[in-house]
């Protein structure tokens, strides 16, 4: 199951290195075969799986080949370098503004947050909503308040140990959401006038609800392709006095980085030294193109100073609102500002989703969603190196569905929004990742919809015409 | 179907008045068919449910009289008389060490704020639910977030209209549970440090709000049977800045008092005219004993300033965590507000009540529910007339599931607390209820448990003895 894809990420790695070079002649099959002790077909599945992520070509009688860039957009964005200043946060009105508009049918969702609802197993779910609702015991209704429902909670523990986190069930507190659980976590560790650690660019939920708590926003320095900066973080530390750090270590939203095991164990000890905890949004954990699902940042952490949050809403069920945090000790204080807050998670959600963990299945959508993502990735890639104008950068991230876009000199994503809102696109521009409403050349772009909907191709084209013209128009 | 309950409100009313007195015999049947021009069956009818409510009794062959009161316990508490200062709210310590361990199956759930999930229609629920996501548009899971369902937002729009407040689909704002629905509107209308009124008894969870919101709180007098009086509410807004007014006009909790509609219209009209806005929570609105649905505060809105919430937990689908906010002018700023928050209410939930509007059978769920919680309620207080000491006071509320009993001098319902859950029987003292703790004597019961928990009625007796001793030993 997984020898293709390691070959894969071995060779993958070895291109982005440089060690393939573009236009370099891939090993034969039956090399490949002899050097890694592994059978044709293995090799075959690998190279598909290249091809597939847009790193290498088949050339008819000839073998494999590593891709050239085809134009000059496929290099990588570059690291962010904030300033390190602290920022009081205002960024509602423009989110709002932004993105209130990109609900619409008629829209297509470039702009988007959310994935297509189409490319999750709804009618399983709905299938184990009605039989656990059928079989409800009315007592639990008012016993699962709070913590949430016992079951849910046991299959959570038993797939997060799977993966590399060893959690008793006791720890884990269900959410509305991962966007409760942040909010939970910020009002538990944070006051108001606090300061917060944020990656650069940061998801503007999460610059929402420091927003909304008075908090201030200290911005890190972040690479596309690894994450956040520990050297910058150490930084930051050593400045001010920070009261929790938030950071998404895996696929980040919007840039789509995914912090090497070192970069998540230094940061985890960093912060542990300087008795800072981390809020770790896990949301796009499950979606990695990899063999392997990266372990979050928690399962580095030995002084209890993680609290990681996820949901099942980018994996599994949208709309459910289902999320929880891994509090350890944490715990008993979460659940009682949850009961405080909230009351509960809505049962019917939460128990739909234990019956379908419950009857297995999960796995194999997982891997399904992951190679349509992947796949999906490749072709939205391809569209904008076809239409992009020169100078262009995007990411090339190994998960999740957010395309990350700095835009070539005098770009500005928030003009580019409008004229491309006036052709039914949404994009979602780089100053709504920004507490400072910098990033005025970045751009997300969701590539979670699936190629049947055949507007997504002509609205590459029109974007990529509109940003080449913002970019000339500016430049003059 | 409503002409014997008018016939038993007026007798009701006329007992309260006192226009007809203990001992007294009511008119006979005949009598009453006469002068009413109603069928005898009518009439019977009328008299079971005054039976029912424990306010007469038929001897043989003699007729119907005018039930005396059993001991020293039937008097209604008195009006309470808060100091009018505002207070810093401080409240969650207390609420969680109280309320913590009434969940547990072993408790008798005297202080629970919850009634017996078994008096809902979980299973027509759960055929609803099953339907509704077989045939879920899935792309309706993004363009519902925020303001909810549309279909449910037309039959909460239309059920409203018919209780006389016209709304349009487009002002109610679906929330998770009504209390979500106050914090949004805490959060639209107020600032920390700001003022915001509140009846004397307050629902502990509105305390807690103001708590989290760094509000102060001012009580306001409120009598047991009538509710906020409108005179000390504007002694309170002739002293005090006020935010905002927090009140339960209907079947308050946890006194159980309805506004009558004089009073409604008052208040409604004062605060109009110091601009300052209500918050109406309305959850135990559909819970009324009389014929018809007394009508929120909002129906006599004439300048847009009440924010009407309200929830199916309480009358349909408790766990669903499915409320409202009927927002009129602030509709869209509460929408955002919910958006960033908490992004969207539970879809499975809000499909499943919709489809349970729409198939009907509601309106006979709530006639059983009123009608089973009536029984309950004179059950409850029958156990109290029996068992707890002269001088106990308690209230009898026309609607919802909460009695409020006030004990002897003396007494400390705290300890009583302590005491009682020893027993394994859980109450809600009066503190609980009190920005500054006062309210010692004071007691919530639920008779939200239907008479075939056995328990409830050997749990009345503990409590009158405990209530009893503590009362003495206070005295000594």
């Amino acid at each position: 199951m997984t020898r293709y894809a390691d070959l894969a990420d071995d060779l993958t790695d070895a291109i982005r290195r440089g060690a393939l070079r573009p236009g370099e002649r891939l090993p034969s099959v039956r090399q490949a075969c002899a050097s890694r002790g592994v059978s044709a077909s293995t090799v075959f599945q690998a190279y598909d799986l290249l091809e597939a992520r847009g790193l290498i070509e088949s050339r008819p009688r000839s073998g494999f080949f590593v891709r050239a860039p085809q134009s000059g957009v496929a290099a990588e964005p570059m690291a962010t370098m904030p300033v390190g200043d602290t920022t009081e946060v205002a960024i509602a009105d423009l989110v709002m503004q932004v993105l209130g508009s990109t609900r619409d049918r008629d829209v297509v969702p470039l702009g988007s947050a959310f994935p297509s609802p189409r490319l999750f197993p709804l009618a399983d779910l709905a299938r184990s909503g009605a039989r656990s609702m059928r079989a409800l015991d009315p007592d639990r209704l008012v016993e699962d308040l709070s913590a949430g429902n016992e079951r849910l909670r046991h299959q959570i523990a038993r797939r997060q140990t799977l993966a590399g986190i060893a959690v008793d069930p006791d720890e884990i507190v269900i959410t509305h959401g991962a966007m409760e659980a942040l909010d939970l976590c910020l009002r538990l560790l944070t006051r108001p006038g606090d300061i917060v650690a944020v990656e650069s660019p940061t998801f503007y939920a999460a610059l929402q609800a420091l927003e909304r708590h008075g908090l201030r926003a200290v911005e890190v320095a972040t690479d596309p392709r690894d994450g956040v900066d520990p050297d910058a973080l150490a930084a930051v530390l050593a400045r001010h006095r920070v009261a929790a750090c938030w950071l998404m270590p895996n696929f980040q939203n919007p840039l789509g980085s995914l912090m090497p095991v070192e970069r998540k164990r230094a940061v985890v000890a960093l912060l542990a030294r300087h008795g800072v905890p981390l809020i770790e949004d896990d949301v796009y954990g499950e979606l990695h193109f990899g063999a392997t699902r990266p372990p979050p940042a928690k399962a580095f952490d030995e002084a209890g100073g993680v609290l990681h949050c996820t949901s099942f809403s980018k994996c599994l069920a949208p709309g459910y609102r289902v999320g929880w945090v891994s509090a350890g000790q944490h715990a008993p204080a979460l659940r009682r500002l949850k009961t405080m807050t909230s009351l509960a998670t809505a049962v019917p959600s939460q128990l739909a989703i234990a019956e379908y963990l419950v009857q297995g299945g999960f796995d194999r959508h997982l891997r399904q969603l992951r190679r349509r993502l992947e796949v999906q990735q490749q072709a939205m890639r391809a569209g904008i190196e076809r239409h992009f104008p020169v100078g262009t950068r995007v990411s090339r991230p190994q998960g999740g569905y957010f395309l990350w876009l700095e835009l070539p000199e005098g770009a500005d994503a928030l003009a580019l929004h409008r004229q491309a809102l006036a052709c039914s696109i949404s994009i979602a521009p780089g100053p709504l990742f920004s507490a400072d409403h910098r990033l005025r050349r970045g751009l997300r772009l969701n590539f979670g919809h699936p190629p049947e909907d055949t507007r997504i191709a002509g609205a590459l084209e029109t974007l990529g015409q509109l940003a080449g013209r913002t970019g000339i128009s500016a430049a003059r």
